[in-house]
């Protein structure tokens, strides 16, 4: 049972959560239809089954030509060409060019046989019904896009490992690909700890307080492209926790669960996380505020989180830790992003060296200029959760910020 | 009729059009469970029903105490307690305290009846079984959170017109709410138009392509928190796309045409638009490329979209105008932000001043610095979508950017 009871940074944390975990590789996938896949991770590379385009097509609107017949043109002294016919879009030409003449393209249109490229409008004039002057030369395949010149037969569409955005399911549906091989979604067992915790569709009685944090972590696991399954709430009792863990480890790929906040239920659960299997325990305790009581764990290759109990620390946590976890299991290469933006600090910010401080902000927007709002309440309230509209990073070296300082805010 | 046949700035563009356009305070709205509620628009402000926290709790782990008997307190002199009990996670204390006594308090539990402050557990000292040492003075309140601290009844939770977010989720959990008033989503009308378009489960033919459009938009809708609604495909036809638009119009709340790609099917949509009704077609060309020929138009109070041909033209359209649009329609004043990061660009890149100009890039991480590798292509084909990992915008103003020059990168 390798266990560290010093704090560590964050990212540090993370990486020796992640080094301790077997590649996402390994997880098992499925067949989805393309309408469904939209934010799920493939799970091989996408091959194209097609040339794209399948035939030569314009890329503007103008003439086909044999390129030929264009050599030498200015605007001086053009080349005459005989407009032979139109080519319709959607269909394939019904005639040949001979030299001298010239057929009506469409941009994304066909070419007419025996034609080798296509000139701009623009660059033409017309003389009469049936004929044009062409004031500027063409090379072969000018304007055109060949066969395969977009995707070959073969080519690697999508790679293996990727968040699947609106863009891909468009690359995808090009090429007529009709199912998607995905990771499967990784489950996500949650389970609220605490004598005082009451389900949110009852009246807590003195003392009790409402389970926030298996609704807002539900919500974090699911814009994270899991599947959340809450596990209800357990008294601050070894037994009923272990008992409720045991169940989850078996039936999720991750188990969080969101602590009390004093400190006998915390060590309550590096006990528990210990009980459930090795290694247990790998982090315990971050240098971070708040998130501080956080605990990071592995049981048979499973992640398990200890979020604090306090609403607004067990977010930040989860997005530090938990989220590149997630992401990480399905072997996702490219995560969404974290949203960040830059800010005018409108206040002072006094912080201490070696730890990193997260402060609600709410952005205003002043003429061009953002500002940055610290939200203030005590121990972190619900309020100042849903008031800010982003996070204040005070990076770990750093004493503070000042007023008019330009910071960066994750957007939350 | 009014139009503009001269292309404008995409921001001008849509201001144009939302000036044309009533607020979205009249949108139509529902009652639904919390629990489906993330990211839905609030259709009112939120008032809490209660108090909250309903009870006086403690921030600390510590003693609940009477202040006044901490008073003068110094490490040199301490205060002497007795420890007359505990008051356990979850429950109202069983007992008060007399002066001279204080009660075991916990993170998030009550104080014993009579206290009025709690002392950290780091600033006492304990004796004997029933003894502590308090080395530092407490002020009345301090280290608690009173009855309706975080909110008091009637007090605002989350205005009119949120984006509703996890956070938001947790704290009307905590006030018990369990139905949410959110704006009803607009339904948006997708209709591709093109000879050369076919559905994407066919085999195209000779000058046929697969409609990428439908499905590209239709996840970008999506992820707006609107409904696509697909009308198909409609042939460059006059009288077929009128007759499909007024299906459309009359169904949903906004229209989006995609055009085919030739100048004389563009105009065809322009014509459309303005036979639907009044004002018609606004914005005939935006200065942007990709994406130049985009129409905005405004038909019984329902913006509707031209849309260029061209997959990547689209998606770039619908970004910078559509998409705002979307979210101004729910009256929501705090849409996601696009997500946009800064990159080195790896190249010279040539513009127009007077264009803004959008360019896919691949962005690469070397070391601590991330590197934006534009991705080119004829005419933004299929695969420079879905190798982008974002794009790199010119500004208007700019004739260019310069190799090693840092760039703010769109993600998408």
């Amino acid at each position: 049972m390798s266990e560290f009871f010093n704090v560590v940074p964050p990212s540090l944390g993370l990486n020796i959560l992640l080094e301790h975990l077997p590649s996402g590789a390994i997880r098992p996938f499925e067949n989805i239809p393309i309408g469904e896949s939209l934010h799920r991770v493939t799970a091989e590379d996408l091959l194209s089954p097609e040339l794209l385009p399948h035939f030569a097509r314009s890329t503007m609107d103008g003439f086909s030509v044999k390129a030929r017949d264009t050599f030498g043109a200015t605007e001086g002294l053009p080349s005459y060409l005989e407009i032979v016919g139109e080519v319709p879009m959607g269909t394939p030409p019904s005639f040949s060019l001979n030299t001298g003449e010239a057929a009506i393209a469409y941009t994304g249109g066909m070419l007419a046989g025996e034609a080798d490229a296509v000139v701009m409008v623009e660059n033409t004039q017309r003389i009469d019904e049936r004929t044009i002057e062409v004031m500027k030369p063409v090379a072969i395949g000018e304007n055109v896009i060949s066969p395969g010149d977009d995707l070959d037969i073969g080519d690697k569409v999508i790679s293996k490992g990727r968040h699947i955005r609106a863009q891909d399911i468009g690359a995808l549906r090009a090429i007529g690909i009709q199912t998607v091989p995905v990771v499967k979604q990784p489950t996500v067992g949650l389970i609220s700890m605490g004598d005082e915790i009451v389900p949110t569709d009852t009246i807590p009685k003195d003392g009790q307080i409402r389970d926030i944090n298996t609704h807002t972590i539900s919500a974090m696991v699911e814009e994270s492209g899991c599947i959340a399954k809450p596990f209800g709430i357990a008294k601050d009792n070894f037994e009923e926790q272990l008992h409720i863990a045991q169940q989850g480890i078996h039936e999720c790929d991750v188990l969080i669960f969101s602590a009390g906040s004093s400190v006998s239920t915390r060590d309550l659960t590096a006990e528990v996380i210990n009980h459930l299997g090795v290694p247990g325990v790998l982090v315990h305790g971050l240098s971070l505020k708040p998130g501080k009581p956080a605990i990071l764990g592995i049981v048979n290759n499973k992640p398990i989180f200890g979020l604090p109990g306090n609403p607004v620390s067990a977010m930040i946590v989860f997005d530090l830790i938990v989220r590149p976890t997630l992401y990480h299991l399905s072997g996702c290469v490219n995560p969404p992003m974290n949203n960040t933006t830059t800010a005018t600090l409108s206040l002072n910010i006094a912080s201490v060296p070696g730890r990193e401080d997260y402060i609600p902000v709410k952005l205003e927007l002043q003429g061009e200029e953002t500002f940055a709002h610290p939200v203030f309440g005590k121990s972190n309230l619900i309020h100042t959760l849903s008031a800010a509209d982003g996070l204040l990073q005070v990076p770990l070296d750093k004493s503070g910020l000042y007023q008019g300082e330009v910071v960066k805010v994750k957007l939350f």
